[in-house]
């Protein structure tokens, strides 16, 4: 185990594969690896890019790519693919493009499913970001369709979220405008020869000069991703939010939030998994659960009352970890 | 407080209606209302429908309404948006046709947002349900878009689930098929007058024969809500469902199955209140915050740290509930 840290480290492709397999998995191994990683991540610059199917993210994302390798960078990419909630691996067609990079050695891009449990895509996404942050990229691109609380998680894991649209009409603005407004630190309007496009533009303008408060404020750029229009633009806007993060010292604010959202969801993991033994030993929990099904009980006095039955004292860290 | 149960259990619908909100808000008293109301839950039919936007399901959820009613059924709808999961107020323009039902005093409407917490939405469905359960619906029909995490636990709060798709020429057949086969109890091939019904109406069969095992096979049936087309078999079909799950046993393993998760539920959410509660009291957890933020320590080994530190026994159950 500690060999493949190593290999990790070293910049072993299959070692860093077979990491990320192991959070996908939850696997056992999982919390000692990562707590090994660990003091080796938080250099990489983590970008989000978020938007509804047929945006054509993927294709941005492609040329995105492009632009930072020229630049000398190097990449990590995880696909997140919510279509398929349930099966680990995900159908990823219009992703094969993305093969065309396989081959480049700086650039590793995986897709992710989820194992089904709620909350295990946001948790497991982000611990593939720490493994390829230790596994020394220095940009890693998320790529989110962004509906569901889960994508919505995801994006909190980026340092600058970029929202896709497309000018469809004006429809899209419409509807996002609730939340999406809130997360996006730079919008594009991909597909900008399409119909609409300026309108689209125009419409995104004015709901952000409404918004007032904070001192970033989004800029919107078109682009035409498959005629590799306004990625330019694009790049130079990602780099001006990075600096205007470092610079401002939201970088360490927001970054200090993530740290403290893991540390909280470690304790309430461990916390679980400890209690769970607990109950399984003591508690006649199927019992109960029939009580409840009866109207004999309720679930919230059962909770109760089962919380103060076991003595959670002396095993509650789970040492064996 | 009492007051407001027992208006609900009177059939008061302002009362149903301030209680969801109370569900959504998470408000404090929330706890006390659902052990109030449980005793009266247990005798509502779930029927949950899930489908991709533009797959006409909440036209079909109105032509259900309506054959419901002609059977002298009482129904309570809950209206899923997670397209904006930031707000709490979801803009529902398609939704607006149902206000039609609104005058039906037999007829209750409710369209959730979330509160942005993960797991948030699917937790204050399943508490809407028991409210409306409680409140004397026999049916009540979930509308969910059928992506991400939260929407497939909330389907798991259905006794049958419905999954509609379009003819969109085969490809949603082949995205979906990784999870949706497992969830779903009954497939409408929504807008059949498109063409291209027919082939998806068959791939979705063979795919369901390729599948063994259960002793459900799910029914596919083609609708054309806009005419009113395929409706009857379609309540047919549920109320045979229904009875298959009735008669097989099935609703009773489901059902345990689901009071049990909620028992988890139930416990985790105490014991993590009641841990955050010592935390704030004993640990200087922004100091270890950025012990972490500096890799002078990681987020595992804190967690097990912090849990040891907190004398966790004396104040585990929140007997303040």
């Amino acid at each position: 185990m500690q060999q493949l840290v190593a290999e990790l480290l070293k910049g072993n492709r299959r070692a860093a594969a077979r990491m990320i397999s192991h959070v996908e998995n939850d696997d056992p191994l999982k919390r000692m690896l990562l707590t090994e990683l660990y003091p080796h991540t938080g250099k990489a610059y983590v970008i989000g890019v978020t938007g509804a199917p047929g945006s054509g993210k993927s294709s941005l994302v492609d040329c995105l790519l492009q632009q930072m390798r020229r630049d000398g960078l190097k990449i990590g990419v995880i696909a997140v693919d919510p279509t398929s909630p349930f099966s680990g691996g995900a159908i990823l067609g219009d992703r094969i493009r993305m093969q065309d990079h396989a081959l480049d050695h700086d650039i590793f891009i995986r897709s992710m499913g989820t194992r089904g449990s709620l909350g295990g895509l946001s948790r497991s996404t982000r611990e593939a970001i720490q493994v390829l942050d230790a596994f020394g990229k220095d940009i890693i691109l998320i790529e989110t369709v962004g509906v569901g609380q889960s994508e919505v998680d995801i994006v909190k894991a980026a340092d600058t979220t970029v929202v896709v649209l497309t000018p469809a009409g004006g429809d899209s603005v419409q509807t996002i405008k609730a939340g999406i407004m809130e997360i996006a630190d730079l919008f594009v309007v991909n597909k900008a020869d399409l119909p609409g496009a300026e309108r689209t533009t125009t419409e995104i303008n004015i709901m952000l000069d409404m918004k007032k408060g904070d001192h970033w404020r989004p800029p919107v750029v078109q682009t035409v991703s498959v005629q590799n229009k306004g990625l330019d633009q694009l790049w130079e806007l990602l780099q001006e939010h990075r600096n205007y993060m470092n610079e401002s010292g939201k970088l360490e604010t927001v970054r200090l939030e993530r740290v403290k959202r893991e540390l909280t969801d470690q304790v309430e993991y461990l916390l679980k998994n400890s209690v769970w033994e607990q109950v399984k030993e003591e508690v006649k929990l199927e019992k109960l659960v029939e009580e409840i099904a009866n109207r004999k009980n309720d679930p919230y006095s059962a909770a109760s009352e089962l919380l103060e039955k076991i003595s959670f004292f002396d095993q509650k860290t789970g040492k064996d970890d």
